[in-house]
C-alpha cells in the first residue's frame, strides 16, 4: 500500500487522497509538516487567511511498536508568533494515522463564515460532515459527543472555544487511551488555525493502532525491543518520569534556584513542596488516582498520570510539571487542587496551559489579581470561554496582555511565552527559548538534560561559557527525534546509552528499507531546522528576535543573582550549519 | 549663544544642559530625534524600557519666521510598531523652543513607579515637579490645570490617561495659538513611551515665539517673505485647505473611488457629503466656528478650523479629513458632530483619532457593534478611558483588537493602521505605506498630491507603474521638510513652483551661515531614511515587513475592482539609495 495524504479544503468542503510525493519519503512529524508549510504556505500571509495551511502528521515511526512512537504533530505558521510552528502531542490518532497509512492531513482554505464542520477520517474516505451543535463546546463535551456518535475507539481532535474564537493561544486536543481528550499540541495558538478555517474536530475511524507496513519486521521488532530494555536502563526515563511523572522537576529546579517565581521574580518558591513531585503522587494514591500512566499507545517511559479531586473523581490527566509551574510558581499559588481545575479549565476552553499560566502572572504583575490569587486565577481563565474582554486579552497569551496593561516585564520571545526554567539560572535553556525557530520552548532544545539532570555530560547552568553548544546539538536532534514521532524523554537515553543511535536508526531502517548512517540523522536535523529558519526569515525574523526580553540581561534572578550573559554575537552562531539561510535573508525576505 | 539639548533624566530626577554638538548642528526636526534614537537607544529594547528615549525637537528652522516653521517632532522607539517613531504636530511649542534655541529635549530612564511628574523648561532653567493632582487626567483638563498655575502664553505638551496606562494608540497632545491641545503627535503610541517615563506634562515657560538666532537675518526675512507669496499662489496651499481645511478631501477622494468605506470593504461612501469639507464649512459658519485657521504661529496655509457645536460652543480644533475619514467612513458613520465628538474624546483620552477609528472599525468587523452605529462607536471610544478590558483592546490599536477578536481584515503595516486613501484604488500612497520605517503613514510620501491633485505631475492612481518613484522622491523629500520643521503643505509649491526649493535653501543658509544646495536636500532626505531603515534593520524588521495586509492584494475594491498590484520586488527598491543597509541587515541584527 503506498503511503497518502489527505488533502482537506474547507473552501469547496471536497477531501482528496494524494499519494506521498518522493520528496516527502523520508520525512514524519514536524519534518513534514515545516516541509509542507515551506512548500505551499506564503511566509507572509496573515495565519488566519485562506492561505494559511493546518497540517496533522504522524511520525516516521508513527504506527509501528517503536516505545514512545505515538506523537503526533501539528503544524502551520503560528497565530502567535507569526512564524513556522510545530506543536506535537501524545493520545491515540497518530498511532492511529501511520496505521492507515496516512502520513499527513492538510487542512486548507477556509469554510463559508459561520459554518462548523467535523472531519470523519477512514481507512480510505474521509469526509466533512456539518456540526452545529458543537459550536462553542468545551474539549471534554465535544469528546463524549464524539464518542456518542462513533464509539470509544476512534481517535478525536478538536479544539475548544478558544479556537473557535481564533484566540492566539488556542491548542489542539487529542484523545489518549484513556480517553480523556487532556493531551495537547498546546503551543502557538494552531488551535486558532483550525478555527479560523472552520473545523472544529478530526476523528479518525478505526481500531488499528500497531498496523504499519514494515519493510523488515522482525528486524523492526528486534531493534524495538531492545530498545525498549535501553529506555528502561536509563535512571530518568526508566525511573524518574514513571514515578512522579514530570512533575518531579519542581524540587529539582527550585532546588537549582532556577524556578521563575511570581513572573520571573525569583527562582526559588516558598510553596515548592506544596506542588512537588512527590506531594503529586502521594495524592494521587491517596486518592486512587493513577502515576505511571501511558500518553500513548506503546509508551513504555509512562510519565503521565490522573490526577483526582478530593472526592476521588478524575479531575485531569495528565498534570504535568509545565503546567503546575505555569498556573503556580510563576502566579505565586501553591495549590496543587486549584492548579488541576485550572488545568481542566484550560483543557476544556482549549487553551495553552504555559501560554495561559504565563498571561495569567502578567495579569498580576499589572495589578488585576494579586500574586497568589487561585480564585482570582481561575476567573480569568473562565472569562477566557465567554469570551470577554478580558478573556480575549488572556486568550491572546501573555504578549498581548502585556501591551493592553501597559506591562514591560514579560516574558516571552517571539510573542510566545517561556516555560519552566529561568534562563538567567540555567543558561543552556535560555539559549533555546532565544533561537528556536518555534518560540520560547523547552522541548525544542531541552538544555536542562546537561545542565541540571546530567545528561551526556554536565554544564554549569550558570556559566555562559558552552550552552550555544548543548543547544544546537540538542535542537539538531530534537528535529530528527520529532520527525520520527518519538516522544523528547527519549532523548536521556540518546544521550546516556550509546547503543541508543543505533537502534533508532536500526527501527528507521527496517521500517523504511534505507540505510541510515548516524550522518543522516544529523543531516536531517539540520535540514529541518534550516527549512524552518528559512520559512521565518521569509516571514520576517532575523537575528534580532532570537534575544531574549530585556530584564533578563538586567534583572538579578535570586538566590544566584544571576543575568541572562550569553552574548548575542554567540546566540546568533547557534545555526553556525545555515549560514546560507542567513545570508539568504534579504533576498528571501521579498518573497511572499 | 550656543544652541542646547536638555536631557531630563526621569530616573535620577535631574536635568542637564548639553551643548548641541557638532554633529547635530545642520539637523533639527525628525532628522535630529532619528539621529538621537539611533545613538542613544537599543534597536532591541522594549519600547517601555528605562533605555528608550523620548525625544522632542522643533525643526531647523523653529523659531523663525518662515512660513509653516511651527512643525514639533517627537520621537523614541514606537511602542506600537516597535520600530523607529517620529510624528509631529503644530501647535505653539516649536517657535518657543527654536526661540530659546533649545533643539531637542531628550527624556531618559523611567520614574519610580506611581511618581509623576511635570517638567518645567525655561530660558536656561528646567525643573521636575510632582503633580498627583493630573493623574488620570485628560489633555483638556490638564491644559486647563497648567494655565491656571503658569498663565495661558505658556506651551503645554501632555498626555491623557492612556499615555499614563502605556496603551500603544496613546498620542502626544500640543497646545495651540488658540489654546486648544488638539494638536496631536498621535501616530506610533509615544504617548505610551512618555507615560511610561512617570512624565504627564511638559511646559515650556516663555513669551517668545519668532526669536530665533539668525546668520543673516535680512536675507533670512526676505527669503521668508518671498516664500508666503509661492504658498500663496499654490492652489492647494493657496485657496482649498484655507477654505475647506483638509477635510476638502472627502469629496475628492470619494469621487476617485478610493475613500475606505466600512473597514475597507468599498471605495466610495453613500454618506460622503454628509461628512465633507464643504458641509463642515458651512456648518462652522453657521454656528460661528472658524475657517482658515492657523495650528501654529506663522502658518499662512490656515487649514485648521474651530468646530461649533449646535449650540455654537466649541467642540473641537481642529476637525481633520482623516480624523472624519477614520471615525466616519471607516465606520460607516455619516454623523459629522458625532464625529466631532468622538475626535474631542480621542484628544481628551489622549489617543491616536486614526488608529482609534481604525480599531472602531475592527470591532465593527468582528460584530462587537454594527457598522454605522455611532453612538456605540463613542462608547468603546469612552471605555478606553476607564481603562476597561475592552478600552484598553481598542486603545492598544488595530493590530491588537483584530487579534483578540479574531479577525484578519485589519489594514495595518508595521502594526499601525493605514489612513484615508484605499491603497487599491491610490496605489502611490500604497507604496508609502508600506515601505515608510514609519509604519502606514500617508505623511511619510504623500503620493496623493501627484495620484489625485497632480501637483508636480500626474500618474494614474490605478496603474501599479510609476508608483515607487513618486513615493521615494517624496519620502525623501518628506524627510527633509520633517528636519527642517515645516509643514507638509509646503510640498505642493516644492512640487509646482521652481522657485519653492531655492527659497528654502535660502532660509536654510541665511539661517545657519551653511552653503546648502538642492544636492543637500536630497541627501539630507536620504539621509534621515538611512537611519531610520538601520534602526530599524537592527530592531528585527526586513522586507517582509515592507507589505500590505493580504486582502489588499486579493479583495478586489468598488468601484474599480482593483486590487493593490505593486510587485514586492519593485516595493523591494524603493530605498535604492540604501543598499548598504539592507545589505548590512544581517550583521546589524546581531547587535543590542
Amino acid at each position: 500500500m503506498t503511503d497518502r495524504i489527505l488533502r482537506v479544503n474547507m473552501t469547496n468542503l471536497q477531501t482528496t487522497w494524494q499519494d506521498l510525493p518522493e520528496e516527502y519519503k523520508m520525512l514524519g512529524g514536524r519534518g513534514l509538516t515545516s516541509r509542507i508549510i515551506a512548500n505551499e504556505v506564503p511566509p507572509g500571509c496573515h495565519p488566519l487567511s485562506s492561505s494559511n495551511k493546518f497540517i496533522v502528521a504522524p511520525g516516521l515511526l508513527g504506527g509501528t511498536t517503536a516505545p514512545q512512537s505515538g506523537r503526533i504533530s501539528i503544524g502551520g505558521k503560528s497565530p502567535l508568533t507569526g512564524g513556522i510552528k510545530e506543536s506535537n502531542a501524545g493520545g491515540v490518532i497518530a498511532q492511529k494515522l501511520g496505521s492507515l497509512g496516512i502520513r499527513a492531513i492538510v487542512v486548507e482554505g477556509k469554510a463559508p463564515a459561520g459554518e462548523l464542520y467535523l472531519l470523519e477520517v477512514m481507512e480510505n474516505e474521509a469526509r466533512l460532515v456539518k456540526v452545529k451543535d458543537l459550536a462553542g463546546k468545551g474539549c471534554y463535551e465535544v469528546t463524549d459527543a464524539i464518542w456518542d456518535r462513533y464509539d470509544k475507539k476512534v481517535g478525536v481532535l478538536t479544539i475548544g472555544p478558544a479556537g473557535e474564537m481564533c484566540l492566539t493561544s488556542a491548542g489542539v486536543s487529542v484523545t489518549d487511551p484513556n480517553g480523556s481528550p487532556g493531551r495537547f499540541a498546546g503551543r502557538g495558538g494552531l488551535g486558532a488555525l483550525l478555527g479560523s478555517k472552520g473545523l472544529k474536530a478530526i476523528v479518525v475511524l478505526t481500531d488499528k493502532t500497531f498496523e504499519a507496513h514494515y519493510y523488515d519486521e522482525e528486524r523492526f521488532k528486534a531493534a524495538a525491543k531492545r530498545f525498549v530494555e535501553v529506555l528502561r536502563k536509563n535512571p530518568v526515563s526508566g525511573q524518574t518520569l514513571p514515578a512522579y511523572g514530570t512533575n518531579g522537576l519542581v524540587n529539582v529546579i527550585n532546588e537549582a534556584g532556577a524556578l521563575p517565581t511570581r513572573n520571573f521574580r525569583e527562582g526559588r518558591f516558598e510553596g515548592a513542596e506544596n506542588v512537588s513531585g512527590e506531594r503529586m503522587a502521594r495524592l494521587i494514591k491517596e486518592r486512587g488516582g493513577k502515576t505511571g500512566h501511558p500518553c500513548h499507545p506503546g509508551c513504555v517511559i509512562k510519565c503521565s498520570n490522573i490526577y483526582n479531586d478530593k472526592n476521588g473523581d478524575v479531575l485531569v490527566s495528565p498534570l504535568e510539571y509545565e503546567t503546575v509551574w505555569a498556573l503556580g510558581p510563576h502566579c505565586g499559588i501553591d495549590d496543587l487542587d486549584a492548579i488541576a481545575s485550572m488545568n481542566r479549565l484550560c483543557n476544556d476552553i482549549g487553551v495553552d496551559t504555559i501560554e495561559t499560566g504565563g498571561a495569567v502572572g502578567v495579569a498580576m504583575e499589572a495589578g488585576l489579581i494579586p500574586f497568589g490569587d487561585a480564585q482570582g486565577a481561575i476567573g480569568l481563565i473562565e472569562q477566557i470561554k465567554q469570551g470577554t474582554p478580558l478573556g480575549r486579552i488572556i486568550g491572546s497569551g501573555a504578549a498581548v496582555t502585556g501591551q493592553t496593561f501597559g506591562v514591560e516585564r514579560v516574558g516571552v520571545v517571539k510573542k510566545q511565552h517561556i516555560t519552566a526554567y529561568d534562563p538567567r539560572a540555567m543558561k543552556g535553556i535560555g539559549v533555546t527559548y532565544a533561537t528556536s525557530p518555534m518560540g520560547a520552548d523547552h522541548t525544542a532544545g531541552y538544555s536542562v538534560a546537561v545542565n541540571i539532570l546530567r545528561q551526556g555530560g554536565y554544564v554549569d547552568p550558570l556559566s555562559p561559557k558552552g550552552q550555544v553548544e548543548i543547544s544546537r546539538n540538542l535542537q539538531v536532534a530534537t528535529a530528527t527525534i520529532d520527525s520520527l514521532g518519538l516522544c523528547i524523554f527519549i532523548a536521556f537515553s540518546f544521550l546516556e546509552q550509546e547503543e541508543s543511535l543505533g537502534l533508532i536508526l536500526e527501527m528507521i531502517n527496517s521500517k523504511t528499507g534505507s540505510a541510515w548512517t548516524a550522518e543522516d540523522f544529523t543531516r536531517l536535523g539540520e535540514e529541518i531546522l534550516k527549512t524552518e529558519l528559512n520559512f521565518n526569515r521569509r516571514a520576517g525574523f532575523t537575528e534580532a528576535e532570537d534575544r531574549l526580553p530585556d530584564f533578563f540581561e538586567t534583572e538579578e534572578l535570586p538566590p544566584h543573582n544571576e543575568v541572562f550573559d550569553v552574548e548575542p554575537h554567540e546566540l546568533d552562531t547557534l545555526f553556525n550549519f545555515a549560514e546560507e539561510v542567513k545570508k539568504d535573508a534579504g533576498k528571501a525576505a521579498s518573497l511572499r
